[in-house]
């Protein structure tokens, strides 16, 4: 079947699956959650499949771990549709009203987009996830998986879209797209008018294709380069442990520091202690010239360095000589994410808040705290880095679009 | 200067406007006013050598109606932007906020685009419309209107720079593409990363290739296709009045109703009588096979003027058996824009309300209420038909993206 094909059957299951309530949408997912733990031994048997490819292909051992699918993997996948079952459903919110002079009520209503495509790589937990945050909040799903997640996801569709069915909902509120080449990509990208909008989830390259050749609506999400700047005024030890915590919590997520910047009145007291403490944790630094002066474990950092989205156990050090310099350094290299200030001034933080160009600012907290399950979200499927429709973490209300219902009584201009 | 120079300088500009307060850029809006007023004559010359040139080109005598500006009309526009200046600050409202359950404070608040794009056709006087809506939000307008506006643009971007200027904003905040050729929106359409938005404002090609082309996220406008729907449970005397309202209280507008949609148990009562007023008005009614039946001045519709934006006095009448059907034919050829339904059954509407994907949906009122002035919001900037980021008449807000601010005390994960 084309992926066109696949995009009008959605298209037609969104219809109904917009008037869906609420109640009928948590049913759906219930089940969703109860099928995939009885079918468990079938989605494992298939995953292995998967596995065996990856070592056929000798994929590293972290994919490997990342692909890999168990009974206590699957009962979390069904975990998750339960959580989403218990959310508040975004759909018929009244997002504004009000009784126009001449007695007409004007209210705008959360409506579902309808079609919503998504292309992602690796876990194929992302595929029950992403069908289970479309379908809560009202819109069909084609999912566009890795192809070393074939069979696993082939499976879990296979036990999600029953379970749909069985709930009474449109089986075609959860489509699976041929994972096998590029060409269903493309045309995803090119179903405009099919599919209201596209979230890629992934690398820089396949979120750059997407945003580039699509003519269907993209939410662009998660390339990270965040940078946490020390201030003049920064409290030390608030500083350290957010420099630390914002680099090594985790590693290989978007929302992870990249680099540090680093006010020139603290080079001499927060500067060592800092490159020290990092250098402890297993963190290469890479620094400029000042920051090398401090010490010899420094690698100097390349003009590369500064625009590098490392996932991994590095950071790129500067020292600057004011909040402005880490400002323009941020403009420059900045993806737009998340970026920390640590400062006891309320002027500097009020000013870097409103300056600093980014989904999400931290004032004395850590880059690791944007996130849609810590911002209370209960769900989240991806962080927008763009402007338009949403931006940061986005929650269930952000798959959602909006329409105007105006009531009157026979009203004329 | 090229775009690019010109985006860039745009983007520069945008930093200051951005933390500019709601004061500063209220005097901005009132010097502008004040100084269009002024330089009255200046522009009305600049104006006419546009309209030689409108002669010379053989333009109708409608669109040279539509060009010509005299101290009325610029007199108009300066009260545009004062009431601009009355009307609240988008930015800075904090749209959600909380104390999450580790003590960090969370505000997601509105600012600005940065750079937005506005390409427009026609009328002079959505220069300063643009360029006042644009600065009111804080963003930095690129505009790129028409090539026979080209010198009445130019004298009026000339004169609200300076005002700008002389109020203490930065003068790139307002900016004029060129307009001698289409390379200058090519241009603005790749210019991603300087440029944080695009709205095209006029016909439907234009719309059209902006959208295919532009790697700019775009919010599109206008294109409308609206339809009345007349239920069998219809009050005839209201129908009658929101179909001719819908019709012909203005003919080029994009809320215009071009398609009428009769429930066949009305076939022998309300259609006759419709389609008789509808004529008597001067419209010319294009019917299928049993709306022919009616009347000898019915002219047989052909498949293409269901799905045609006449922007003219024509109207296409059809004939339906359930509201099911009136669905299906707006799924085929709505534009997604607004449609109507006049009912005085609660479940019909209902219905109706819930199953039609449309920006405005009317329940016994006119099409021609889906205005940003209509529904109180003061300024508009467009009527957005697409379901990401805005969704209908586009006020301020709708010019705004968000960020989160994030509040800790040391916070770590």
């Amino acid at each position: 079947m084309t992926v066109q094909q696949q995009a009008s059957d959605a298209r037609i299951a969104s219809l109904d699956l917009a008037a869906a309530t609420r109640a009928e949408k948590d049913a759906a997912l219930l089940l969703m959650a109860d099928r995939l733990v009885e079918r468990a031994a079938d989605i494992v048997t298939a995953n292995e499949t998967d596995i065996a490819n990856a070592h056929a292909a000798n994929l590293s051992g972290a994919v490997i771990d990342r692909l890999t699918l168990n009974p206590e993997r699957i009962e979390a996948m069904a975990d998750g549709l339960r959580q989403l079952a218990a959310l508040p459903d975004p759909v018929g919110d009244v997002v504004r009203g009000s009784t126009l002079a001449n007695g007409l009520e004007l209210r705008q209503v959360r409506v579902p987009f309808g079609v919503v495509g998504i292309v992602y790589e690796g876990r194929p937990n992302v595929t029950a996830d992403a069908a289970g945050i479309c379908l809560k909040s009202g819109n069909a799903a084609l999912l566009r998986g890795s192809g070393s997640a074939m069979s696993s996801n082939a499976a879990i569709v296979s036990v999600l879209r029953t379970a749909v069915d069985d709930a009474g909902l449109p089986a075609n509120t959860v489509q699976l797209l041929d994972a096998t080449s590029r060409d269903s990509v493309k045309e995803l990208m090119r179903a405009r008018g099919l599919v209201d909008v596209l979230i890629p989830r992934g690398g820089a390259s396949l979120i750059k294709t997407v945003v580039e050749e699509s003519t269907v609506p993209v939410i662009e999400t998660g390339v990270g380069n965040c940078h946490v700047y020390v201030d003049e005024a920064a409290d030390l030890e608030k500083a350290l442990a957010v420099v630390l915590n914002s680099k090594t919590q985790r590693l290989s997520t978007c929302n992870t520091a990249e680099s540090l910047l680093v006010h020139s009145a603290l080079a001499d007291s927060f500067l060592p202690l800092a490159i020290e403490e990092l250098i402890t944790a297993g963190v290469t630094v890479h620094g400029d010239a000042r920051v090398a002066a401090v010490s010899d474990d420094v690698v100097p950092a390349t003009r590369e360095d500064w625009g590098t989205e490392y996932l991994s156990a590095d950071i790129a050090v500067a020292v600057v000589d004011s909040m402005e310099d880490a400002l323009d350094h941020i403009r420059r290299y900045g993806t737009g994410h998340t970026e920390a200030i640590v400062s006891e001034s309320v002027t500097a933080t009020r000013r870097f808040a409103s300056r600093v160009d980014a989904a999400a600012v931290m004032i004395n907290a850590s880059t690791r705290f944007t996130d849609g399950g810590e911002f209370g979200f209960g769900a989240e499927i991806g962080i927008s880095t763009q402007k338009l429709h949403a931006r940061g973490p986005m929650g269930l209300p952000e798959l959602t679009s909006t329409k105007y219902i105006v009531t009157g009584n026979g009203h004329t201009r």
